[in-house]
């Protein structure tokens, strides 16, 4: 189709200095680079100004990550008459917010939790797919963290919640930058879905041991048994399994529980790190909604599926822990982003109670449905309340624009290609001062799809021209459904150029790898069945 | 599958002065009548108390119908981003009303505003098929329309705008109870798609005679020509054409100063009205946002679609609209209701900028994307502004409830079945007083779904037993795409019976037929093209 190496001679060069983005992103910045760098010099004045203000501490960061929500299901009333669920808190929230309306992430849960984590597309640091059981992989340690960036320079570092990158030692994120960590070694396909109430509840989609039969089984490791629930550390330490003791049988109520104890523990992080003269990034990455049974607590929500219920839980989750950020008296000199990390896991839509919504699809699609998320951000007197922008983000955008606002730029490594773009001007000055038109969306390790102002190129079947590529016009046809073949052919070189690029990029900065390792290193207390667990892994790598 | 005879005798009984109400109903007012008669003291009591507050004076009522929209296309910023357009004045309406989030329509524009008119389901006046050109039919002088109620009980009125309710003298607005009236005799099939542009700039979707070759055309009345354009006239006087000289060709530009004049029109009649000392009742059924074609003024919306153009700059004239209500100084005693009257045209996708939404389908069908319309019910310190309700409610209820605000009660005919219920109550103490729990879902004539609290039962295939038609609950699947066999076993009886009693009350008061005479009678000024199309119908009736 195209010669990369026969443009690699365009790309344009960058000082030691400079972050190294896509060359995709040097057409923007030939046409605007002077005018961004004036606006950059105010914007610097301004955050220096909010410091003063704040003693000269910079600003508080708390970055909250909820699983698998189609756009529209969090931070809207009218959505949630739709739905029969209310998300008050959120849309109280969204209220004193910029809107972020088109925020784009990664299909699924570990590429998108990787690019806000490293500014990077996942497919660079080799986290583009998502992995269930034992892998013996995981996030490099020669990946840069915003935890890491942030904390180099000076921010106390907390997670709670969902991690999902990986299970060894180096991947954890008390080894990436967190002075503190509680996070489940997986994610919930073990800690709902393969439990007994979930084989109950849904008899289609649950497995349980229990529930089978097993008659013909030969080989018992294809269905793991003991694998690492809930993990605690801190920095430098070695990581420990909480609350589950050896020969316990996994259950909702673990599950529940597990969410109860991330609320609590997302609070009292809050309450620590607000004590500190260090200003601190806390990132809380709930596991709910996403679950796979219903549970015995009387319906709260109109809607009453068992995602919906968990949706309106964690609303209520959410005031508590703005409530607590007002009672600490840290609300003001605190950023606050809250987000979907993908769209609906739609795959249970019915009895889950959540379904597509506006975009078609869902996880793992590269469609809008898969990759279109609710985004607010609250910083209150910095960012004007109750506004929105159409501007284009990708959820990498979120590591370079928070370690500018941290200060922390400097930090950054400037031997990789960084995908994410300083969003700074956007947050504090609103609508139109995006830095961004353009997207490459992944679907795993395969380019899907290419997102330029309101045009979506689907990638082409192998063999087929780049002009017949279907293109959607994503303000008219949000569901990508008419595809405009005569766009395709106006703007089918533009495309195609727009790819070009950034091939050549990777070229000249290929992607690393994933690390690679022992399941559950460094880990110090496996259970017995989960030692089997790791040696029937071993056996065979 | 039943025999509705053998149940007649369950019918309640009504006394004279009861309205009649489908069976259906007596259901529910078996288990809540008390309580609402109660309510229904307190809540007349609350109306003396501000008419007392308005001089007697009881409140004017504006009623603005749009053309063909996705529910969340007015009224919500958050879906203007998702489209490109901004509805700016819409979404301060909707901030300062009522949100009624699910209000039902009928799925095309004549049965839906019949509805509106009569309080009855079309099927029952005979109104429930769209016509496009001579019919020779229209609303029976037998049907008492919302505009009779109140203008015998001392309010003016008149109507702007679509009317798209037959074409023979008694079924004009100003021989249903309009003191004035200013429409088209058909609508925006004549009116914008059988333009000259329209076939230019679609061509695979607009009709012009000049883009033909005809080579075969045998017989030339298959398309009409010479139909009847804008009419206005007073009660009691005959219509006149206007700015429609014999021989002149309707173009996309006469459309626009068609909606530019109604829009003027609109504004002339709340100044005049506003002058006496009766209360009006005011319809404006603007005809835009639905068009067929580009026209040259430049893009407004970051959508740019033709219909999208339209919703926008509708959007600006509504603000216009409201200006003046508050210039007049009549804002406070005036009940506005803002509503769509079915789903989005949406076969015209992509190029129209406006497409399907949240819900599936648009005009003509039964499912939500048909019958759903955002519709925002503004009062000043009557209505708590910004507060929305799920409540159902039917647009014949709006014949219904806008009788007992005005005090026309007394007039609503007790000779036949009034579906509107009054939902007065849901309108002054918000969510949770809403009185209806079902909708009877018509596509033409045939009973195509009914609704009852979230759950939707689409009508089973002939032969199909009740037990397994697809029953879907809307807030867990908006999209109605995933039905649920083992509810439909569960309520599969109950809706049954709702259909039982919904067709008892039908054999106890039969269906009317719809108005029939000489098309274009009444209308004093025919030109000689639009004579010869009368003579050519009139030859084979």
């Amino acid at each position: 189709m195209f010669t990369a190496c026969a443009l690699a001679a365009t790309v344009t060069a960058v000082s030691a200095k400079e972050i190294i983005h896509d060359a995709q992103f040097g057409i923007l910045e030939r046409q605007h680079g002077e005018k961004w760098a004036a606006q950059d010099k105010e914007i610097e004045k301004k955050l220096a100004e909010i410091r003063e203000k704040n003693g000269g501490k910079r600003p508080n960061i708390v970055y909250i990550l909820v699983d698998d929500l189609s756009y529209g299901q969090m931070g809207s009333r009218k959505m949630n008459h739709v739905m029969g669920v209310d998300t008050k808190n959120i849309n109280k929230f969204a209220n004193e917010s910029l809107s972020l309306e088109r925020m784009y992430t990664e299909p699924s849960c570990t590429p998108t939790r990787a690019a806000m984590m490293t500014g990077r597309h996942p497919i660079r640091s080799g986290s583009s797919e998502v992995k269930v059981t034992l892998v013996g992989e995981g996030l490099s340690k020669e990946e840069v963290t915003i935890a890491e960036v942030l904390s180099e320079s000076g921010y106390s570092t907390a997670h709670i919640g969902k991690w999902h990158q990986g299970d060894i030692e180096e991947s954890y994120p008390h080894n990436q930058g967190f002075d503190f960590a509680a996070f489940p070694a997986h994610q919930q396909v073990q800690l709902s879905l393969m439990t007994k109430e979930a084989a109950l509840a849904n008899n289609l989609f649950g497995w349980h041991d229990s529930m089978q039969n097993n008659d013909f089984v030969i080989d018992k490791t294809f269905r793991p048994n003991g694998m690492v629930t809930g993990l605690e550390a801190r920095k430098g330490k070695k990581a420990k399994e909480v609350h589950m003791p050896a020969g316990h049988e996994w259950s909702q109520a673990d599950y529940h529980a597990m969410n109860v104890r991330y609320q609590k523990q997302a609070i009292e992080q809050l309450q620590q790190l607000s004590k500190f003269d260090k200003p601190f990034y806390l990132q809380y990455w709930p596991l709910y909604p996403l679950n796979f049974a219903h549970d015995q607590t009387p319906n709260k929500s109109r809607n009453g599926g068992f995602m919906a219920e968990k949706l309106q839980l964690l609303d209520t989750w959410f005031g508590e822990f703005l409530a607590e950020l007002d009672n600490l008296g840290i609300a003001d000199n605190t950023l606050v982003v809250l987000m979907a990390d993908n769209g609906l896991m739609y795959h249970y839509g019915g009895p889950s109670g959540l379904s597509e919504l506006i975009y078609r699809g869902g996880k793992t699609d590269f469609l809008e449905g898969g990759i279109r998320v609710d985004a607010y951000v609250r910083w209150p007197d910095v960012i004007e309340a109750n506004t929105a922008a159409s501007d284009m983000v990708h959820v990498s955008d979120l590591f370079t624009t928070i370690a500018n606002i941290g200060q922390a730029t400097d930090n950054i490594p400037h031997d990789r290609v960084i995908d994410g773009i300083d969003q700074t001007a956007l947050l504090l000055e609103g609508e139109h001062n995006g830095r961004r038109d353009y997207v490459y969306v992944y679907q795993g390790d395969r380019l899907a799809a290419v997102v330029k102002d309101e045009f979506k190129m689907h990638m082409p079947s192998p063999g087929m021209p780049g002009a017949a590529a279907p293109v959607f016009n994503v303000l008219r046809d949000p569901r990508e459904e008419n595809p405009h073949i005569g766009m395709a052919l106006w703007s089918g070189a533009s495309f195609q150029d727009m790819i070009k690029r950034h091939m050549m990029t990777i070229q000249k900065y290929p992607h690393l790898p994933l690390g690679k390792g022992q399941p559950y290193s460094g880990i110090e207390n496996l259970r017995p069945e989960t030692k089997k667990l790791v040696d029937d892994f071993m056996s065979w790598h």
